[in-house]
């Protein structure tokens, strides 16, 4: 499961957990970038922050260490949460690049949107750090990226996307989408 | 050749088939979906509906056999009649995955594309069985993950693609673009 | 480093160049086309034109030699001056497709993008001739293939892309930020 910041992707993901539990299955939810900072954390690493300072071959060893551990798990339901990508200095670091694909392979992928005013207000109310930095235009242009990215995901893997447009104050319709989507 | 639903796909492509003919060259037209339920009816499925309930392997099998019958034809000319994604409840199936996109290598793509006020209007008229699902910011969106999946096929083949907006009343124009992608 | 004409790519590179040099690195920009057209003429072509009639296989096989000629440059930086995708008749052509991106292993993308309106203007001023086949529509259809393409090579590179919105009367925010993407 994907989505930039502000689509409201955590409350949605709480809901669905419920709700798939409620079904009597077993579900496992595990959050990439955690897992990449914990591994990174045995290695010396202090803030999270510091990840994005290591270099492109020494971020692809985590990536690779994580999608192993992932593609390891038992559960019936493993859901990862994760982003189609990280907005750093650098630009836009894919979240689940080729190589992390052919490890994990994905059998659905759930891209969460909203509307670029909502995503703008939820992010203007969250950062009040970096309330100058957050622009319409540029939200617009990362939910662009965000199907593009996703696009590619699924054309490599052969698995479907289901695209999730997080409406403010609709969250059970979306959340009825997801659970819809993975067949319960 | 690929378009969603409404986009005027259907008559496009047969005037193609008609000028390629009169161009004194073979011509097969063969759609991507009728194969697999073929095959699939082979194997005991009886309605077209049954094939997304298949697992992704079961899929992926039938699109691979698929596939590699199509790249056997010998045509001058092959028209695959297919879809960027395919809609279901679990989403945007890719139409063509990387893993048929090898088998295939197809020299070039059509995207066809229309104004998504013309697309909501034929499938208004098409499907008045579903018409309270049909909008235009779910065909918006459709459009989008149309480009996203083909730039996807684009970059992985390096076969070029030729995006063909079908307007109303301009079917000729677009048939042009067409017959000029394949050099003809 | 990517961007359709029009967005200002010409400038914004000889900004980049003379600020590296400032810092002390040695750096290198080497067009991906002329190169091409370079090994092109030693085989006999005459005209840049005549690149795009050569066949899909022989295209791909100076994209190989092109790639493997930058794979074995030595400068601290390397800037690829190239396009996402070369419009054609045949259509949009991926200007990194796969078979080069393996080869070449860019470390970070930079798509040049820019306000449809200003891009129109430029590209009226400056390609007189064939102004009748300018329009804006065209010119967002391009806009959304360029990022679809480059996040189709994010994916199967894992290496990230800094979108920059190269604004009228900004170059040198827009410098900025591309020094900040590579670290200086």
């Amino acid at each position: 499961m994907t989505g930039i910041p502000g689509v409201g992707k955590t409350t949605l993901l709480s809901k669905i957990v419920e709700i798939i539990k409620s079904h009597g299955k077993s579900v496992n939810v595990v959050s990439f970038g955690t897992m990449m900072f914990e591994i990174a954390k045995e290695n010396g690493l202090k803030d999270r922050d510091e990840l994005r300072k290591l270099s492109v071959t020494e971020q692809q060893n985590l990536q690779k260490i994580v999608a192993e551990k992932i593609a390891a798990l038992n559960d019936q339901i493993v859901i990862i949460d994760t982003h189609a990508f990280i907005n750093s200095p650098e630009g836009y670091y894919p979240g689940l690049p080729e190589h992390v694909l052919k490890i994990i392979k994905p059998t659905n992928f759930v891209s969460v949107s909203a509307k670029s005013e909502e995503i703008y207000n939820r992010r203007m109310k969250d950062d009040t750090r970096n309330r100058d930095k957050i622009t319409l235009i540029n939200i617009k242009k990362e939910l662009e990226y965000q199907s593009g990215m996703i696009s590619a995901c699924v054309v490599i893997t052969g698995s479907p996307v289901r695209h999730i447009l997080n409406n403010e104050g609709k969250v059970d319709e979306a959340v009825d989408k997801v659970i819809s989507s993975i067949g319960l």
